[in-house]
């Protein structure tokens, strides 16, 4: 969460096992020109995030059952309650259909962000139990899925002023250092830039396989990374 | 693991809960001049890794015991074999005490370092269940406890044949990441450094609240990260 709006990425890894990977995407996004952007981020499970996925699909397209829409709901507090309900339903009829065997499975989370005409751009991340918490300039971003090796260099990158573009480069530098730890998390990488104000992706790109800017990055964070560690002072066994 | 010998980094905070913290040493060593150096470093259930402990120190007091001893075990193998069995007999005496409740429980993982004369230093990380695996110069640094904030760093600075003090360096960087990250892990930390053939600590340090490397360190690593994230090329939107 920027000043100037909204920046997210996602990869496309899913796996049943380290033999059954597949690309899927994680990044999904609905629009009114002038009156709302919506975009949702999915982990987890991919039976279930398909599922909540398809059903705000379909509500957006039957036009009787609108009042439970995404592209109704008068706030983005609305539009995330909503979504957390589907979760939490979804993920419950799953797991009480598998009996004592789908105790713990079929978990999935979400991040849900956007902006409704005449209020501020929001940020969410949706639990698994349907409830959710709200980014903030003290906490102004979130992680779902595999968040811990991306997390220090967003943590010292981050500034709420930067520009979008050097946003998207701190998130490509983060899924550098993710892909290179994680085999569950891969190429491609989904980008979407969503302005203040804008009502539609600024920005949309997807990062393949021999994408030349992410290539360059990852290349030159190494030799970048070892720069800063050699700029640091020197430790000495005898300055204790 | 280095060219010229291997350098260990432990944190010291245990934990029943947030509001319940404390510190303790999670790394140990017994050496014999001219014979031999092992180090243990634990991470887990502390209860399990203090019996662990307190069974090697009495073995390597009461003479009439040696033949289990780390001090009389041919090689590092034989040692890393020793502390296997003796963790996973004392994680399952705990679980099989506690029944169904048990169940996982008391676990725990160590990373054992030395040397013997004659031979190669070795490092090992031992597994709950007693297994263990060995570092190599494909893999040649293990990681127990919280691993993931401070590993790629440490994937991206290591080199073999680096100095001690760098490799010191490098530690305290990727500490420093998930000190930042995970309140679980908290100063002090404990620094050894064993030099080949040296059969005793070339260095020992523990580094507290107010060690004023550490600090400056901590303070200017974020300044250098970003610098690092600025000296790479710029993304644009419209350049792909």
């Amino acid at each position: 969460m920027l000043d100037r709006g909204l920046v997210l990425m996602s990869d496309t890894r899913t796996n049943s096992g380290v033999d059954n990977i597949s690309v899927f995407r994680k990044m999904y996004h609905w629009n009114v020109p002038g009156d709302r952007m919506i975009a949702v981020m999915t982990a987890g499970n991919l039976a279930t995030t398909q599922a909540v996925v398809s059903q705000l699909e379909e509500r957006t397209k039957a036009p009787d059952e609108r009042d439970n829409s995404l592209l109704k709901a008068p706030t983005m507090f609305q539009v995330a309650t909503e979504i957390g309900k589907l979760l939490r339903t979804t993920i419950e009829g799953r797991q009480s259909a598998n009996g004592e065997k789908g105790k713990g499975r079929f978990t999935a989370s979400m991040i849900v962000a956007g902006q409704i005409a005449g209020m501020e751009p929001r940020l969410f991340m949706v639990y698994p139990e349907g409830n959710f918490i709200e980014a903030s300039w003290d906490t102004p971003f979130f992680q779902i899925g595999e968040t811990k090796y991306g997390r220090p260099i967003i943590l010292r990158g981050y500034d709420r002023d930067m520009s979008f573009e050097d946003a998207v480069k701190l998130l490509m530098v983060s899924f550098d250092s993710t892909l290179k730890a994680n085999l569950s998390v891969g190429l491609p990488l989904d980008v979407m830039v969503i302005e203040r104000d804008g009502f539609a992706p600024k920005h949309e790109h997807r990062v393949s396989l021999d994408d030349p800017y992410f290539n360059a990055i990852s290349s030159s964070w190494g030799d970048a990374l070892k720069n800063a560690f050699h700029s640091l002072p020197d430790y000495s066994f005898y300055s204790e």
